[in-house]
């Protein structure tokens, strides 16, 4: 189940304009298929969401659907550097629920 | 309850000795006051740890601590670019449990 971590920076003063477009956007990708986690985060420069995706069919799926499209054109003047797409692989560590998402 | 995305970009070659440490000092970290979430991940060239407390001052006392001491110094020398901690607000979308950790 691969976990995504989409990292962008934000230009002064436009972080929330960011956060909003995910904010408004995530019910629709929540409804996708596969999807078992897009949350969104943030600090005063980024907006960092953690997705968790059933398998990779379902990450391709959600990567080349109508809705991330909407969110990067929406967010795309706002970034102050190219938007980070990091694809993991999760190592789970530990006994019970701490060391998983 | 902050949550922190640890990004680790690695050396060529060394990315399983940080991935190593982070595995092998997890269980430490999962037993310190506060800590809900402590999750190693990885991709190619870089270690991923997403984090969440049960308050700042559990953070703060994370990160004065001596686990993660140990885990910085293990894995210095392994990293090509500074180590980028994130700490975040949670902002929870949509229904159920698919927008927030």
């Amino acid at each position: 189940m691969p976990v995504v971590i989409a990292t962008l920076m934000t230009k002064p003063g436009r972080r929330d304009e960011v956060l909003e477009a995910f904010e408004h956007h995530s019910p629709a990708v929540h409804a996708e298929h596969g999807c078992l986690l897009y949350v969104v985060h943030a600090g005063p420069h980024r907006v960092t969401v953690v997705e968790k995706w059933a398998d990779q069919a379902s990450l391709d799926a959600h990567r080349d659907g109508p809705v991330i499209s909407t969110i990067i054109a929406a967010t795309a003047d706002a970034l102050a550097a190219p938007l980070d797409i990091a694809v993991l692989d999760a190592f789970p560590t530990g006994v019970g629920r701490k060391g998983v998402l």
